[in-house]
């Protein structure tokens, strides 16, 4: 089959690759019909994280199921799937209260089980990890875009917003536009916020923001952005979204943060060294969050996508096939694209 | 009057000082009776942290109220008292909230107001900030030894077992032997927690710990504590509580946690610049507390001191009269006593 592979920073090819086979009886074969890029694809692309020369990316698959082992109960060939960016068992203790992402028996995409940028992918443990689209629904194009960023950005993005606390009526901030942020800001409506203030740098999706349900947005950078938010909010909000990961960024959270108030982050924090977390003990400022457990909010989402009422896919300003991947990561990289849809 | 105040570190000495005055109508003058030295004392003391020469210490008074200004209403002349270790007008959004450390007109001992270490002391804000000693336990010498730690140690590690979520059936980790994790032992019993495993290095304090209500007790270091910890709880508490404030501390405690689970932090971060952001990220736990408004819990702790069943006086293991603070410093700093009484 044919795959993107890592070749060094800058250096995405698409290779021809062993096909996954089945392996567990646990196991189910999904051809990829649907995947992106992601802003965290972007680490090892950019030489910001090591990545093994050779190796298959990408963890956002979307297909169609080509076989199953024995045991599989939940899907069967030929059934549209999308699949979070973690593998998990669906049985173990932190499956169960819906932290999938600590799932004690978890697996990842890559290896030998396939990126999400391939043709091919196998998910271990299938019955914990797939999430079957209905069939009604399951060669709907539209639809198909409007649910693929359930594999990740939007489960993260819903995954910050709720660590923040966000419920009907708060205010609530997010630092960052990209795709993730833009997500939040969607989950943030989704949670019933009344006021959502989105903080970027990027007119053209602080205007996504704005279609996405932000009632004021904030361009700016630093100081600048703080004291704004700290105006808009009379001296911060209870609820702040980080989604970017920097320490910039992550400490702009904090100082939007009202005293006795939460930043939910889901950024992969990327060489925060500093902290403040003397101004955080000061305020009462808790910082809750880290990585989605996608898998666990992939149904009440899908619901409301089929429903509907939540529609991420104006994140994805750009498609690609698979060829195009190498294009796909260099658009991100110049942020020409918020997010690059990927075609197999 | 006579108060004790800081000349440089390891130089508390005890001097002649102008005694407070009312100023404004919501003013108290109180007449110290009881007081107490504080593990952050020994910052300034130590040279961790600045400090102004010639000024008046301490921050934990209890006493008699001397003279009320026009406007006090919820105390008068001759009631005993408690404050906490920050003052507070009682009426902002964050006292009404129940964060008084917050409070926008908040104000703090020493200075014109006096340190706690002295004869008198100012509250300003007397209505906000006094707690009243109910008139039939004023004078019992005992009860008021019990009632004394509600200036600060015995809220904050109330505050940390809160902000750690325990609750009744929980499995709790009490992360520092001193005065605040002792009484966070106490807290933790008094929520409710079934197992509580309190961690230190002074076999001295983990034996009061036990009588506070640990179930076990970890007498180790570093890893070897982590690990002893993980083995306890089968990988890790839903609920740590940090007591200490140290880089060594704050990372150990995030070890501790189950993903998922939330460290509730009291004590002042100090030097804390290796956070282990990533690896909470990655688990999903929580960092939730600061300071502690110890005004919000003072009337509930209070009610049980009275009611008998709640007893914090065992970490007085030293008692000295005003002339005798100076030693009191140098006996918290050698660790020799857990926490220092003051009569003055």
């Amino acid at each position: 089959m044919r795959a993107a592979t890592f070749h060094g920073p800058g250096d995405i090819r698409i290779e021809d690759r062993p096909r996954p086979e089945l392996e567990a009886p646990t196991d189910a074969i999904v051809r990829v019909t649907h995947t992106a890029v992601c802003g965290s694809d972007l680490w090892f692309y950019r030489g910001e994280s090591d990545r093994e020369v050779g190796s298959p990316v990408g963890h956002e698959p979307m297909g169609v199921v080509e076989d199953v082992g024995d045991d599989v109960r939940s899907v069967e060939p030929g059934d549209r799937v999308l699949a979070p960016f973690r593998i998990s068992c669906g049985y173990c203790e932190f499956c169960r209260k819906g932290l999938h992402t600590s799932c004690v028996n978890g697996d990842g995409w890559g290896g030998e089980n396939g990126g999400g940028q391939g043709e091919y992918v196998r998910s271990t443990h299938a019955d914990g990890t797939l999430v079957r689209v209905p069939d009604r629904h399951a060669d709907d194009e539209d639809t198909l875009r409007a649910l693929l960023p359930l594999t990740d950005v939007m489960g993260t993005g819903h995954h910050a917003a709720v660590s923040a606390g966000v419920e009907a009526g708060s205010t609530c901030v997010v630092v960052g536009d990209g795709a993730v942020g833009l997500c939040a800001v969607l989950a943030a409506r989704r949670l019933g916020a009344e006021r959502i203030v989105a903080v970027g740098h990027h007119e053209d999706r602080l205007a996504v923001a704005e279609e996405f349900g932000a009632t004021e947005t904030v361009a700016a950078r630093g100081d600048d952005a703080i004291e704004r938010v700290r105006e808009l909010t009379y001296g911060g909000a209870n609820h702040v979204v980080e989604c970017v990961g920097a320490s910039s960024s992550m400490n702009a959270a904090v100082a939007m943060a009202r005293p006795g108030g939460t930043v939910g982050y889901v950024g992969v924090p990327h060489g925060v060294d500093d902290l403040d977390l003397y101004g955080m003990f000061g305020d009462n400022v808790a910082l809750r969050g880290g990585v989605a457990p996608v898998r666990a909010y992939a149904e009440d989402l899908m619901a409301d996508v089929l429903g509907g009422t939540l529609d991420p896919s104006p994140i994805f300003t750009h498609t690609v096939d698979l060829d195009g991947v190498p294009e796909g990561y260099r658009l991100m990289d110049d942020r020409e694209a918020i997010k690059v849809l990927v075609k197999p």
